[in-house]
Order: C-alpha cells, then sequence, then structure tokens
C-alpha cells in the first residue's frame, strides 16, 4: 500500500476535536497538507502517513486555536496606562490624549507586540476594532495570524480617516485590498449606537450585507450606555437596532452586558452573534453579563478579551477560567458555564460568531489546520482527570508550546517563527515612553 | 574602605519594596546575609558590597513572596477530579470518597507538587488546613518553602487521628516537633462553626492561646453554612464564635463571604484576620465577599488560593488579578481593590494575617530573604507604565524566574532547586490512577 503523503504529522498527544462529537481522542494524530486538516484520529490510523515534518505533541493536549472575538489590538501601547479609575476619566484624560498621538506606525507596532502575546498565548485568529486598521491588517499578516479587522466609524471625525465619509471608502479599500487574503478578511465596523447615527448605522449595514461581511459594533455594555440610548431614542441599545432593522446573524455584539428580557428575545430572534469579555467587563466595572440565559435561549455567545487597556492581557486560557468562574458567582448556580460549555465557546462558538466555522474553531478534516499544544507535564496541570477541565480551570496561556496558523508553524517550543520578539518589544518600549512624556 | 559582605547580591531589578514608603526602586539593589536582607536601596549603594553570588535581575521586577493564606496543598491530588457541580454532589460522590484513599505518603506528594507549583509561580509561604498534616510540614522543609500548616480538627473521626482527643495530641505533638524549625510553623484549625461542637472550638481556643499560634477556620464561607449554624445556635457563625469568646487577633478566618454588618462589626472589634478566596468562591458559587468593605473597616485581609479542587490552580498571580476585578464587577466602582492594594493584601497583608509580618511580606532591612523576580521583557508585559499594575492585572505565575527563600534560592531560572519535579509528577500520577480506578 502506498503511504499517504501530508506536509506536517502530529503525534503523541490528546486531540480535543471540539467537533460535535466531543469525546476527547486519546493518543491521536492529524496529518496536515498545504493549509488544512488532510486526516484525524486514533494514532494507529496513521502508520502508513509520511510527511516531511513530524511533530511530536510530547503526550499533551493538541485542540483548536483559541478564537478572540472581539479586542484592539493596538492597546498594548497603552497596557498599564492607567487602571482602577472611572470610566470618563479613564477615557478622557489617559485613553483619548493617547490615542490622539497614535499613526499607523504605532498601530502596526503595537498589533505585532498583539499578535506576539496571542499567538504565545495559544490564540490563533482575532477579530479587531481600531483607528489605522489597514496597519493591524498588515501586522496579522506579518505574523502569521488568522484575523478579522474592521476600522471603527463614527459621527465625529477620526484621528485616521477624517470626516466618516472618507471611513467608509477607507473600509472599502480594506474591503479591495484584502479580499483574496488566505488570512486576513474586513468587518464593518461601526462604534456603538450612542456614537454612530442611525444614518451611520444604516450605511455600515448595508456595506456589510452586500459584501457578506460580519458587522462588528459594541452594544449594550453598560448601564450609562443603555441610559444615554434611552435619553436620546427612548429605547434600548438592542431594541434601537431592531427599529431601524440592523439586527442579523452576521452582527457581533460586543458585551452586551445590560440586557432587558425583550433585548435577549430580539437577540435570539435575529440570530444576533454576542462577543462576551468577562475580564473587561469587571475591570471597568460595567459588571457581567447575562450569559448563561443568552446560552440557553441558544443565542452564540463568542469570548473576547477587548484591549489590553482593560484586562490587562490577551491570554484567552485566563479569560475561559475567569468566564467559567464569575457566572458561578453571579448566579450562585456552581453546575452553569461548565468547562465544556466555555471551550466550545472560546473555539467553535467563536468561530461561528465570526462567520468562520466552515473554516476554522474545530479540528476536523477539511477544515484549516488552525491549532495549538499545549505541554501538560507541569505541575499545575497534574494529575489530569479531565482534559477539558485543565484547560479552563488550570492552564496559563504560557503552557502552549506550538501554534499553527493556517498550516504553517508560527511558534514551535516557545519560539515565535514568524515575529523578531526583541525588535517589537523595542518598539513598543519606544512608543510608551513618547506617550508618557508627553 | 573595606567592603561590605554578603552571601547574594541581588542588583538590575525594579524593586517592590511593599513597605510603607510603597514608591517602586527602580534600579535597586538587595544584599542577602545568612536569611535576612542585610541591606537595599538604589544600585549606587552597593559598589561596595561583595558576594559569593551575583543575581542579575536583568531588568525585572524584584518583589516580596506572595504568601497564600489558606489552602489544601495535598488537594494538587483532585485537581479536575470534579468540577461544575452541586455542593453537596462534588463533596459526598467525589471529594470525601477520595479523600477517604488518602495516607501520609500521599499527603506529602501532593503537598511535594503543591510546593512546587507554588515556588514555581512566585509563592514562598502557605498556610495549609488537612489530613496528616505533618507530612504537609515534611513537604514544606524538603521544598524549602517557608509554612504554616495545622490538623484540621472536627466533631467526627479523622481517617488521619481518629476521635477528636488524639487530634489534639497529634497538634501538640507538631507544636513539639517543629517549634524551632527556621521554616515550618504550626497553626491549630478547627475545621468551622457547622463541623466543631462549642467545646472542640474552646479547647482549640485556648490550645492557641497557650502556645501563642493561629487559629485558622473556615467561617462564613457559603448561605448554607449560615443557615446550618443559625438554625442550631440561633446566631450567624461571626456571632456563635463571638458569644462563645473565641474571636480575637490570632483568629484567621477564611472566606467571610456571607457577613452581616454585625459580622463585620465583630470581626473589626476583635482584630480577626480574613483570608480572602476569591476563585474558590466563585467556583463553588459561594459568591463573593465584601472585601472593599473589610478594607474600609480596617480588617486585615489577605489572600488565598483554597485547594487545588475548587480553583483549580495555585498561582496566587492570577488570584490577584481575579480579586482586583470581581470586586469592581461586584460594586459597580472601578475604583475598588486598585492594583497597590490588591499587591499589598498578596503580601504584606497576608503576612499581617498569619502573624508573621516582623518577618516577612515586605522587603527591609532585617526581615527575612523571601522574595522573587519577575522577566518583564516579555510581550504580555509589554510595555510598562506601572509596575504594580502589571503585577496585577497583566503578568501570570509563569513569569517568575527566580525563588529565595529564607535566603535560600530554591528557583533560579526557571529551574527548581529543592525539588525533583519528573518524581513528583510521577508520584502523583500515580495517585491519581489509583483515585480514578476506584
Amino acid at each position: 500500500m502506498k503511504p499517504k503523503s501530508a506536509d506536517i504529522l502530529i503525534v503523541n498527544g490528546t486531540i480535543l476535536t471540539m467537533d460535535a462529537n466531543q469525546t476527547p481522542l486519546i493518543n491521536g494524530g492529524i496529518a496536515i497538507a498545504r493549509d488544512r486538516i488532510a486526516a484525524i484520529g486514533p494514532a494507529a490510523e496513521f502508520s502508513d502517513w509520511r510527511a516531511p515534518r513530524v511533530i511530536d505533541a510530547g503526550g499533551g493536549i493538541i485542540m483548536p486555536g483559541l478564537i478572540n472575538t472581539h479586542t484592539h489590538a493596538a492597546m498594548t501601547c497603552f497596557r498599564g496606562l492607567a487602571d482602577d479609575l472611572q470610566l470618563m476619566t479613564w477615557l478622557n484624560e489617559h485613553i483619548f490624549p493617547a490615542e490622539a498621538k497614535l499613526d499607523e506606525q504605532k498601530v502596526y507596532s503595537g498589533a505585532l507586540l498583539a499578535c506576539a502575546e496571542m499567538i504565545m498565548s495559544g490564540t490563533t485568529c482575532f477579530c479587531d476594532m481600531y483607528l489605522f486598521e489597514d496597519a493591524v491588517a498588515r501586522a496579522a499578516c506579518d505574523a502569521g495570524m488568522r484575523a478579522v479587522v474592521g476600522e471603527v466609524l463614527y459621527d465625529f471625525d477620526s484621528p485616521n480617516y477624517g470626516p466618516i465619509a472618507k471611513g467608509f471608502e477607507y473600509t472599502r479599500k480594506m474591503i479591495d485590498t484584502w479580499q483574496e487574503h488566505p488570512l486576513v478578511s474586513i468587518a464593518v465596523e461601526p462604534h456603538s449606537t450612542y456614537l454612530c447615527a442611525p444614518g451611520l448605522l444604516q450605511k455600515a449595514f448595508d456595506l456589510a450585507r452586500d459584501y457578506s461581511l460580519p458587522l462588528v459594533i459594541h452594544l449594550a455594555e453598560s448601564k450609562s450606555e443603555v441610559a444615554q440610548v434611552k435619553e436620546r431614542f427612548d429605547r434600548t441599545p438592542v431594541e434601537h437596532l431592531a427599529q431601524l432593522g440592523l439586527l442579523a446573524p452576521n452582527v457581533v455584539a460586543c458585551h452586551c452586558v445590560e440586557l432587558t428580557e425583550n433585548d435577549i428575545a430580539l437577540l435570539k430572534r435575529f440570530d444576533v452573534k454576542v462577543a462576551h469579555n468577562a475580564e473587561s467587563n469587571m475591570k471597568l466595572a460595567s459588571g457581567v453579563a447575562p450569559v448563561p440565559r443568552l446560552l440557553d435561549e441558544g443565542i452564540c455567545v463568542g469570548l473576547g478579551t477587548d484591549g489590553c487597556a482593560s484586562n490587562n492581557n490577551l491570554d484567552l486560557f485566563l479569560e475561559m477560567d475567569t468566564v467559567a468562574k464569575i457566572h458561578k458567582a453571579k448566579t450562585l448556580d456552581p453546575t452553569v458555564m461548565d468547562a465544556q460549555t466555555v471551550l466550545k465557546m472560546a473555539t467553535i462558538m467563536s468561530a461561528q460568531a465570526l462567520g468562520l466555522e466552515s473554516f476554522i474553531g474545530s479540528l476536523e478534516t477539511g477544515k484549516k489546520a488552525d491549532l495549538i499544544i499545549v505541554d501538560t507535564a507541569q505541575p499545575h496541570l497534574t494529575p489530569m482527570y479531565n482534559p477539558v477541565s485543565h484547560m479552563v480551570y488550570a492552564a496559563r496561556g504560557s503552557d502552549v508550546t506550538t501554534v499553527i496558523i493556517n498550516g504553517t508553524v508560527v511558534m514551535e517550543d516557545y519560539q515565535l517563527k514568524t515575529i523578531d520578539l526583541r525588535s517589537v518589544i523595542d518598539d513598543v518600549n519606544q512608543i510608551a515612553k513618547e506617550i508618557a512624556a508627553a
């Protein structure tokens, strides 16, 4: 029998496939050909496969790369710049003045640092909203990361594109530039219902629909946002979008902390996707989103870290741990948000939130090869009764040894292959000096 | 001028002393002679110091080792054994049957694994409550860790000592055995007001008073505990201890989630210390302790991880992050539990909770040399505007490179010096096999 050939074989690990049949595959193997998973199954099935590169998972865990459904990557530049402040003090006295100093080069450096941090902590895909977003797309591309990126759109002038008409132009140009890219895709990203007039929202929605793109928006993040929108429109933010006819399956609603029963019914009815950012919501004292309720209703909820200024890291392993625990504390029910559910949220449900579930989010034959290997031979992951529990409750991003995105090894044995770490750290330290000096 | 001599010099780092004057010492130095800090100050002051061993902190952060005020170290054996269950199902169907299989050797191995995990994540001292506690003391001693240990006492027979009278004998013997030890000290540890009759509590209190030891007790951990105690004694657990005359400055009350205003007043009046275990309280759905209130009242609150079965790791860096965030989400006030306060809780306040503040918890001349070095030249700690913010909101235990306890280097460049990691991991994996097979 002729051996089957692949580019990469991965052997000697427990595979968490995150497919519909969620039983861990003890001692499994994976064959990768070009950018895709050519085969996955018990190790015994791989005796007749050959590949120029064989990666030994060392008895660790092989699982889909984590997917960050909401972040502002370049805000790494502001990590720890200001904490523990009232929201308006934080924004007006620290974040907005710092953001006014940004340019394309700084955003590129900040985003590249974010990519390094994300890859090193097991994230293989992120959805980003920020200024100078084309630089974020380039950083993701240079890092070899999968990314859904969109320029933030709002009523006032932007430090990047100026007036909003130019913002739409900028977005269209990005759609054009990146349309055939294997890693980067574009989203339309109006900031929120309180910073975007109905006309802007309508236009953004039309653009997203015309090109079949995700529409990413901050929605119902805090009590003050809801109060503001109610004051102006006599409706909740969710009702406001519904009234404008702008709720749809391609909408990624970030945060959704403050929801009424009617809001939840609307999100369900229109199959809106939710990006849950537990740690950011806690740090900014926005509260705790009613995620167990949303999941009970069958609403798709993915996980996000939000930006580094409100977290202050991009480690989705730590985020999973928090997500599994915070809802138990809020509901006083220890059975909600079990480990398996949370791991699904960070993988296949996040993929679904971004409309990418046919390509990523689980390890299945034919899907893109976006996967990570976790070293479990460590004190804090010993013993191992249940690998899913460990990934959610005990692991840290620093346990990830190897990362493959789109069939390319971007980290192996803790060594990044695509990014000059020393150089990007120096660049962002220099940016921070300028920000701190001002 | 004759050079001053030390055993170890540490140079080239930012020092967070955690002393009363809490300004970070950029480019500081520390001289260690035998088990103590002989000098600490700006690098320039160390030009005339000589030592056979010089440790370069590589521009990282030098700070006091973290102090875990409440854990059950040997429960590493049950890490991830059962999660996401109702408390009584979890205890009766999983934890209690597993604990019935423990013996001294298993507790030693589990505790040694815990020591490895704690040292590797920057913890230098822990306060432990469990069965076969002399084995925990030996594990700490062999690991070179500082520990306050106490055999758990309750009304029913113990798998270790049998009837309660023997439990007091066992405790007295431990007091005797370890009285002169430089690292290990003993506490008296009645389990709780619901598992200990008033007579047992009184006797434990007397013993602790006679030997000037801490008295460690679970207190007001959950609504069901409070309901149980109220039903039996018509008082809250805190009121019950007060009524028995058992509240005092040496009492370490673990959890304190469910407190009335009167309870808080009592804790304050008697200067009781509180061990806050945010992640465990979240995971077991006990709720969120009113820590900002306790701190406002001037009550000393230290941090703990609780056991691995309810966390599921012993990483106090992750615990700090959660503690800083959970109270913001609960109070909807982003200014509570600022980073500096949380770092104090994990260091000097935890030392104070255990009655060890003259020896550990801050880096000051004359104190014991218990300190850690954190590598900050990493993507997730870049840039660094504020080292305190980074230690609380961005760092992970895996960022700790070097650990010194009582003047001895127990980890350097991520390498444990005191524990054979391979061997203890094998031992606990074997124990887990036996537990899972039953």
